[in-house]
């Protein structure tokens, strides 16, 4: 159970903020798709480092989602203009440099790139590099950062890092939860946040749409192999019935976990011309990136997923063939 | 926000303890329909006291839900047997004494009686009161009593003090989340307490009846102005259909919530002979106790409801009726 950073990461931490305060500028760069942990920690270090008289730019690397449309300081999200002179670039969130996207090319131009995450596949791509696999979210590494320069936690940065932890943790929920995501929370609770605000926003915000998406997709829910097995296809007639997309899917794969009985729940994705985006949850005992890495994909141990070509039929009957051993 | 108890508070519980720890034999009793906070509150008290070689009793006071059985302790649950002396009575998470249903009259048996709770309705019926309405859930209080008793947070204790506040807290994510909610989850969490296990019972248990029972239910969704109010309604064909029971209904009201612009969420569950029972939940604005007590119900701004002898049609055309001006 994580209760403080390793020394080695407050190293980083330290060299980081140096290089930070004596920066000509600062840019930080989205990831694509971009999610409350990755939107949360850009805004909040943002906002915080701007609070320091610093020259920030937050850049992002494909849409914002409309969930995210809340957060204070979601104006300051801009497209690179492809000349600016790059002192600074701060990674958030990315295990690779793919991750984000069209502006992989701005790596390249940085006097110095600063790789902040929490995944545990992170590559160690920048020239400093605060990765710590024990923490929730990036939002906590963030939180460690402005507590370490000593900037105060706003109502906007604390609204946004609660956002971030939050967003990745499942409301505290998920496994990543340690002590110090408690402790974190609990000190942001007392930075005047407004919490209800941001829940409402995080969690009872679903809109028609998606809500018609998820009630037609779960009458065609099917269970196998005594229902430790639960699968929803999401086809493009079922999206257009419901006036949804496919970012409406969310929320769906949990619910199906969440059946008593079911270990392993999969939500499979039509996209056109025989797309198929598989993603798959499990409970307790199945290595879900196993299976997937079968298929050519990745992932991590309870929550995994890979792209294939091929119908919702095929690829459903392969799945079942390949689940028979492990269920 | 909540960070610390008063003094006041304080005092009452060091009270309790001198008279806990000088006591001949200790009841302990749940209320009727006992939840997560109930059962995790009592079991976690009363697996403290025995850990200090005292005579504990824990009495239910109706039947104890499936979804609680995985709690440690769960077994020593009984009836009272209407003979054995009592000298100390607890009573748990209970605003007054008629919660305790058939229990209630060993009220008059006790010598002492400790009445916990954090409901703002609490009408300290007990010789010792220890209630603070910003505790998010008796299970925080019983915290503050086992560690003022110096007694160490075991595995057991910890899992049912963890079940009693996530329960009462939505996993940390209602308003009644404090500062110090956090503090003390993270302090539990520190306490080698399986997390991963408990959230897989909570939230992630539901059985395939309730499943097919919330899916069948969500079919039948109504919305009404502009989808500010949302209206289910469960009768016995359609839990018949599910094979369910009207305990299975949990969870429904709160999905309603959840849509974007829903206001008011309502679940109509009609049991035999005509008796409507209405539970109704709200977002921002609208008080649905007001709404409520003009049905001679009760509840908070936020959750409140009513049971009335009437139809499905007729008492939702009065619920509309009703809510026009709110809405």
């Amino acid at each position: 159970m994580k209760t403080k950073m390793t020394e080695a990461i407050e190293k980083q931490i330290n060299l980081a903020i140096e290089q930070m305060l004596n920066s000509k500028n600062i840019y930080i760069v989205s990831h694509v798709q971009p999610d409350g942990d990755n939107l949360g920690s850009i805004l909040s270090l943002g906002q915080a480092l701007k609070s320091k008289n610093l020259d920030v730019f937050m850049l992002k690397s494909d849409e914002i989602p409309n969930d995210f449309m809340f957060l204070p300081g979601i104006e300051y999200m801009m497209d690179y203009d492809g000349l600016g002179y790059v002192d600074v670039l701060i990674v958030l969130d990315s295990g690779d440099e793919n991750r984000i996207g069209k502006n992989k090319e701005i790596l390249g131009k940085a006097n110095l790139v600063i790789n902040i995450d929490h995944h545990i596949s992170n590559t160690y791509f920048g020239d400093i590099n605060i990765v710590d696999k024990d923490a929730s979210s990036t939002g906590e590494l963030v939180f460690e950062i402005i507590k370490s320069m000593g900037i105060e936690i706003s109502k906007e940065i604390g609204t946004c890092l609660y956002t971030a932890i939050s967003s990745d943790t499942g409301s505290f929920m998920y496994d990543n939860t340690s002590a110090r995501t408690h402790e974190i929370a609990a000190e942001l609770l007392k930075s005047n946040i407004d919490k209800s605000y941001i829940n409402i926003n995080l969690y009872q915000n679903r809109s028609l749409e998606r809500t018609k998406l998820f009630i037609t997709a779960l009458n065609s829910l099917e269970l196998y192999y005594n229902d430790k097995v639960a699968i929803v296809a999401i086809t493009q007639e079922l999206l257009e019935k419901s006036n949804a997309t496919m970012e409406d899917t969310e929320g769906i794969v949990s619910f199906l976990r969440e059946i008593s009985p079911v270990e392993v729940a999969i939500i499979l994705k039509e996209f056109h011309g025989e797309n198929i985006k598989v993603s798959m949850r499990s409970k307790k005992y199945v290595d879900v990136a196993k299976i997937s890495s079968y298929f050519s994909g990745g992932g991590h141990v309870r929550a995994a997923g890979f792209t294939v070509n091929s119908t919702v039929g095929k690829i459903k009957a392969s799945l079942l063939e390949q689940l028979k051993d492990y269920i």
